[in-house]
C-alpha cells in the first residue's frame, strides 16, 4: 500500500500526459451533446465518482446523477437515457454490476465512457470510448493509486466538456501530490496517538466530500475502524449527537469556499471536547483542532482533492502498522468484488 | 417519539386522503413533461429522498439526481435544469440550503414542488407546487410520522409520472403500517440485549436502503450508536473487512428482488460469527440469522419501505429507554437545523 501511495506522483504525470490529447479529441465530438450525465461504480471508484460529480457539476452545468446499479439489475428499470452521458468507473474494469449498467444504458441511448485501469478488461470492451489510468497493476487491496488516477481522468473529462480548460494547472496536479508526500514525518510522529482508536467520524464538504468517504473506507478496510462519513451540513443534521467527549472526527480543511463553514465545526467540536484532527493548509490558523496534518504549498481549491487524499492514504497505512494488520491483505476482502 | 411512532397509520392514511386527487391534478399537467427529476434535502428527509429515488426512477423512467445542495449554495454553479422537476423535502420547510436550490433551481428553468409538514412555511411560499404531510405538528426531534409521510407523497407523485397507478394499495400501506406497530412485543423482549451496543452496520438494499439510512440516524441522534449505513453490495467492497466475532449488523430483509442476497450476506455473516438482526416477514426462512423481528402480513416490496421502518424507529426508541436517554431530545440537536 505505501509503495503505491509514493508511486503516484509519477502514475499522475502518466496518466495526464498519455490522456489530455485523448480529452480534447472527445471535447469536439461531445461539448453541447449531453444533457445529462450518470456516474455508475463501487467502493473506492464510487468515491471518486463523488468527486466527479462535484466537479462535472460546477465546471460543465449539466446535471450528474450517482446510479443506483439496482435500479437496472435487479429491478431492470427502463430509464431514458437519450442525450446522458454515462460513466462507469472500475479499477479492475471487471466489476458485474457496473458493466451491465453500462450495457443497458447504452440500449437505451447514452453514450457511455469507461474509466478503468486495464484496456482489456470487460468494460473496456463495451463501452463508447476508454479513459486509461496509468497507474500500473494494482497489487494491494487497498486502492490508493487509482483513486488519485481515477480523479486526474475526471479533471480531463471535465476540461472535455466544461466551459473552460486550465489544462496547465491540470497538469501541475502531479507536483502537489509529490509536495503532499512530504507529510509522512508529521503522520509518522502523531499516529500511534490512534493506535487504540475503534471509531470515528470523516467529515468534509463540497469537492472533498469525495475524499471523506474515500478516507473513511480506507480505515474500515485497512485499520477495521467503525468509522463513518458525512458531508459536514449533513453531520450537523442528527449525527453530531453521536459524539462524546473524545469522540474522534478527521477532518479536510482544504482553502476555499468550505473552509469557514468547517473552522466553524471544529470549533463546535472542541466545545463538546472532541478530539479533532485536520488536514489543512501549512499555513492555515485552526486554533480549536486538537492535531493537524499541515499540507505544504498553496494550492486552489479545486485542484485539492488530490494531494488532500495522500495525507489521508499514508495515515490509514501507517495506522495499519501500528495496529499490527498488513493494508494489502484485508480479511475478508479481494481486490476484484464481484455483485449484481 | 414513540407517540409519533404510532400517529403513523392515521397520519399515513389523512395524508393519503387529502392528496390522492392532488396528484391525479398534478399528473394531468405533468406526464411526459420531465426529462430529469432532482431530489434536495437533508437529514431524515434526505432518507426519504433516497426512497423517492428508487421509486420514481422503477416507475417512471426518468432518471433521478440527488443533489449535492453545496454545488448551489457554496459554489453557485450554473446547472442546466431545463425540463427538469426539482422536489424539495423538508418537514419544517425552513431548511435555507433547501431554500437556496428550490430558488435557483427555478431561475434555471426546473419545475419546484416542496414537500412539507407546514402550509405556511418558506418551502411552501416559493416553490410551484406543494404536497403537504398532513402528519400534524411533530414534537419529537427524531423524525418518524414526518418520514413515512414524505414516502407516502413520494408514491402519489411516482404514480402522477409514472406508466401504471395503483392508488389501491397504496391506500392499503396505512393498514400494513398498523400491523406493523404490532411488532413492538417482539423488539421489547430483545432490545436490551443491545444494551452496550456502541457500534454497528445496518445494511439494505435497493428499495429499503433508505430505510437502512434512516435507521442509522435513528440509532446515531437518539441511541448516541455510532451506526454505519451500507448497501448489500457496496458492505462487500471494503466494509466488511471491519466486521469481526460479535459485531453488529441489522438489516432489512423485506420480500422481493433483493431477499436471496441479503440471506446470502447473513450466512456469511455467520461464518465471519458477527451478530445479525433482521426485519423480516413473519413466514421468511432466515437460519442463520442471531435475531429476527418478524413483520406480520403479507406485503409487496414495492409497498414494503413504510412498514419494514416502523419496528426500526421502535426498536430505537425503545432502546434509547433501556440506555436511559430520552430520543425527544437529544443532545447537541434541535427540531429545525440550518446549514448552507
Amino acid at each position: 500500500m505505501m509503495a503505491e501511495i509514493l508511486e503516484q506522483p509519477h502514475a499522475l504525470e502518466r496518466t495526464f500526459n498519455a490522456e489530455h490529447k485523448h480529452a480534447e479529441r472527445f471535447s469536439r465530438f461531445a461539448r453541447g451533446k449531453f444533457r445529462l450525465i450518470v456516474l455508475v461504480a463501487r467502493g473506492t471508484s464510487d468515491n471518486a465518482a463523488i468527486f466527479g460529480r462535484y466537479l462535472l457539476e460546477l465546471t460543465t452545468g449539466i446535471p450528474v446523477s450517482m446510479a443506483a446499479p439496482s435500479v437496472h439489475t435487479l429491478y431492470h428499470a427502463k430509464l431514458d437515457l437519450r442525450d446522458a452521458l454515462v460513466i462507469g468507473v472500475s479499477q479492475s474494469g471487471a466489476g458485474t454490476d457496473i458493466n451491465m449498467v453500462l450495457e443497458s444504458s447504452r440500449k437505451r441511448g447514452a453514450y457511455t465512457i469507461g474509466i478503468t485501469n486495464e484496456a482489456k478488461s470487460p468494460m473496456a470492451g463495451l463501452v463508447d470510448d476508454v479513459f486509461l489510468v496509468r497507474a500500473g497493476r494494482q497489487k494491494s487491496v487497498a486502492a490508493t493509486k487509482t483513486y488519485t488516477g481515477q480523479l486526474m481522468l475526471f479533471y480531463l473529462i471535465a476540461c472535455a466538456l466544461g466551459r473552460e480548460c486550465r489544462l496547465a494547472e491540470i497538469g501541475a496536479i502531479p507536483e502537489h501530490a509529490r509536495a503532499a508526500l512530504g507529510t509522512v514525518d508529521q503522520i509518522r510522529a502523531l499516529v500511534e496517538r490512534y493506535r487504540y482508536m475503534r471509531q470515528c467520524a470523516v467529515v468534509a464538504r463540497g469537492l472533498n466530500f469525495a475524499n471523506a468517504v474515500e478516507f473513511s473506507l480506507k480505515l474500515m478496510e485497512t485499520c477495521y475502524v467503525v468509522a463513518e462519513r458525512f458531508s459536514a451540513a449533513d453531520f450537523l443534521h442528527g449525527p453530531i449527537a453521536m459524539v462524546e467527549p473524545n469522540f474522534p472526527v478527521l477532518m479536510f480543511m482544504p482553502p476555499g469556499r468550505t473552509f469557514a463553514s468547517q473552522s466553524q465545526l471544529v470549533r463546535r467540536l472542541h466545545g463538546l471536547r472532541a478530539e479533532t484532527l485536520v488536514i489543512t493548509p501549512e499555513d492555515a490558523k485552526i486554533p480549536a483542532a486538537t492535531r493537524a496534518i499541515r499540507v505544504p504549498g498553496s494550492i486552489p481549491e479545486i485542484y485539492s482533492p488530490i494531494p488532500y487524499i495522500i495525507p489521508s492514504q499514508i495515515f490509514a497505512a501507517l495506522l495499519a502498522e501500528a495496529k499490527g494488520i498488513d493494508p494489502d491483505r484485508p480479511r475478508s476482502l479481494r481486490i476484484v468484488t464481484k455483485t449484481v
